[in-house]
């Protein structure tokens, strides 16, 4: 558990430094909790307790429509922050549904110990500030390349940024969160 | 100019409270700046130098293309902040285009004073982190929008929750943002 954590402080420090001590406190504000592949960290219209930070596994984030239809919006793995952040913030019922891809690890932190910390500890607001804002860029980014780009373009771009994603999310899966066929998915790997 | 100070106040005190002490400090760190219709705050592949809370106007943040066809991702109007957040953040060339569409004020806040701000008052960067995740929020919504919606849905939707920018921004423009053709629109809003 010792190493986890240490791994949690070394990715807050990328952004601003802790001592001992503070790290003593901050690091009581997170609780572990594993999930098995095919779990659930958040259905739509259930109750979004925590933001969770993935120490081991990947979580697809996505959307069902009236339809039915499957909406991926994010693909999350080790080092990265996740949660359906607006129902968090306004205790609202989940839009999204958070399931993952691989048995996982987390640490969660429920709103009450974010708030608290980051007012006893400014510095996390400021780690959470800009943390924050990579999120708000990466989403402007898709945004971005769905309006600007082709389906191959879209897939180079993510096997130069993510390549470990493209080994370990099934096809089928790739394929829906880029908008292109399987068949194209397949053409495109070759 | 008093009144101009005094409605940034209250948009901040809608989410951290100040005492005029701290307001004193905090207002220095803000400069007051007007720009013509069509002129821009921020051009592609220039400097970005500050973040912009708009007092008055509208403005346009966009992206053009190689092939030169430009892309909308966002009308900010009053009580919005705007920039090219990821190039202001890492001191990058900007990767949008940001030009007024009426005659416009600003605030501006320059790096230096945002981060000197956010580490002498921790509320400010609260107030911060709770601004990012609403426009992190608003990406979202607008991603899941373009995976999930018809133009006739995304164009209701835009007049429930912006009427008057309908009302400000010119057919044309409104058409690209929402991802219809200019008949479309002039059908949906008959």
């Amino acid at each position: 558990m010792n190493a986890k954590f240490l791994k949690l402080r070394s990715h807050i420090e990328e952004v601003v430094s802790l001592t001992d001590e503070e790290w003593k406190v901050i690091s009581q504000s997170f609780e572990y909790r594993t999930l098995k592949k095919h779990q659930f960290l958040i259905q739509q219209g259930g109750t979004v307790d925590c933001e969770f930070w993935i120490i081991e596994g990947i979580v697809k984030a996505y959307f069902i429509d009236e339809k039915g239809k499957e909406h991926i919006l994010q693909f999350a793995m080790e080092n990265s922050w996740v949660s359906d952040h607006y129902a968090f913030q306004y205790d609202l019922p989940a839009d999204l549904n958070l399931d993952c891809l691989e048995n996982s690890e987390f640490f969660c932190l429920s709103k009450e110990n974010r708030e608290r910390m980051c007012f006893q500890f400014p510095k996390m607001a400021n780690f959470f500030r800009i943390k924050g804002l990579y999120g708000y860029v990466n989403l402007q980014k898709r945004i971005l390349s769905f309006l600007t780009q082709t389906a191959e373009e879209r897939y180079e771009r993510l096997l130069d940024r993510k390549p470990e994603l493209i080994q370990r999310v099934p096809k089928k899966l790739l394929a829906a969160y880029l908008g292109v066929s399987r068949e194209t998915l397949s053409r495109l790997k070759a």
